[in-house]
């Protein structure tokens, strides 16, 4: 289970005043704590306010600090595709684009920028006609990101398909579609892609957010999920990831698994 | 999802020394606590401290003061057939039986009672070799049950097949076993049976207990889960179950959700 820590981002306030005042601290501090909490990708967004112009500049300053102050790769996240490349190109590691859907347009800039950078991508089952109620219309749009990346030489592996939770309290019907989805985006290829959720959605104006969030996430997981980009400095949430995983036997029990996940 | 109350169970110190006492007062207590916990069922146990013989009387006890404490009806848990009888015969409203094997002579006895006193029954996939290791082997064995249930006349949605879960700590390839049962039951019959676990089983000796438990209970839930014998006076399991219910869309959600979940 990979966790993509989601708090770099400029829609929280901190964040934003940070990215405003240029003042590195914030998001150095979040870096750490997100990696300390368990987090294997941090990922970096501007946020709405900036202006698209100053977009490039400032996801390049993101990932810079972001990596100078953990050792993890980065989740460029953004609608910019010149903001992801500016990520991309002072990123090191491999990075993980966020993300193409599955409109033509969008895969025809992101799968290459991704061929190129060897990033990881993640391809989101929707396009500019919304997101699909069913399963079934959702694994049709997933299947095409998958010929696609495939035509582009992506190795599965790197691609990570989001079924795109939408949040219970408006779209409840939504969220056991979004689960089978999971379960069968594992049969379109093979070897298979992998999956992820924007996890913090699915209780978005919702009372007990943190309870939905982490249980919906080991939901998914015993569906087959492979990553969530989540709040990894929620402790709890990180416990409940760590105990599914054990649960579905990924990786050995041991009474400190909590810590052992942390640490990996 | 129905929740089944366990903590009415000899092994537990306080009910133990109550029945030896005969006291009724924390029998009743535990009644109450786990019928407002959001119980549907409360099981009930002798525990292994009371003799064979003493058995059918204390079953008996047992079950009248739940149903005097609570409008809940109750599980009845005994190794012993005498048991399970003296506890029918007081029994007010469709109890559930816990439980046969798939062992012939086990079914010959627990199958005709369960119709006799038109009575739910719990199912277990294990016969005197033991619990079988793989999903396939406990379907097989469910299977026997299923075919047996139906020809002794018990509808489907009585019989709750428990595909058994042990301890992550010492059988932890068990455990996406168990999930997979769960999901593969589903399609033993049309209508199809119910399932169970007994939740507690998955988190024996381990540290985390809590924690394990209530992942594990929406992990199955997902896989489709029905009912669990669980400790229903940990508010933070009802919670959990409560939300994978709701994400599951079993009920319209509404804010008030966790509150509604215990007042069915």
């Amino acid at each position: 289970m990979e966790l993509i820590g989601e708090r770099i981002n400029g829609m929280f306030k901190d964040v934003r005043e940070a990215i405003l005042n240029r003042d590195p601290e914030p998001i150095k501090r979040h870096a750490v704590l997100q990696s300390q909490g368990g987090a294997r990708y941090i990922d970096v967004n501007t946020g709405p306010t900036v202006s698209a112009e100053d977009q490039p500049g400032v996801m390049e300053w993101l990932v810079k600090l972001a990596q100078e102050a953990s050792p993890l790769p980065c989740c460029l996240d953004s609608t910019n595709p010149d903001a992801i490349e500016a990520g991309l190109k002072v990123h090191r590691g491999k990075a993980m684009i966020n993300s193409t859907t599955a409109d033509q347009w969008k895969m025809d800039v992101y799968l290459p920028m991704a061929a190129k950078y060897n990033a990881a991508i993640i391809g989101l089952a929707m396009n500019d006609k919304g997101v699909p109620k069913d399963a079934n219309d959702r694994l049709a749009l997933a299947m095409e990101i998958v010929a696609n990346a495939d035509a582009h030489g992506i190795p599965m592996p790197d691609l990570y398909i989001d079924p795109l939770v939408l949040p219970v309290n408006v779209a409840q019907e939504h969220v056991p579609e979004v689960l089978e989805t999971l379960r069968q985006v594992k049969l379109l290829a093979s070897p298979a892609p992998r999956t992820v959720v924007g996890l913090s959605n699915v209780s978005q104006r919702c009372p007990n957010r943190p309870l939905l969030n982490r249980t919906f996430l080991v939901m998914a997981q015993a569906c087959g999920l492979d990553a969530a980009i989540a709040d990894v400095e929620d402790g709890d949430l990180v416990d409940a990831a760590a105990t599914a995983h054990i649960l579905l036997n990924k990786e050995i029990y041991c009474d400190s698994y909590l810590k052992t996940f942390r640490q990996r």
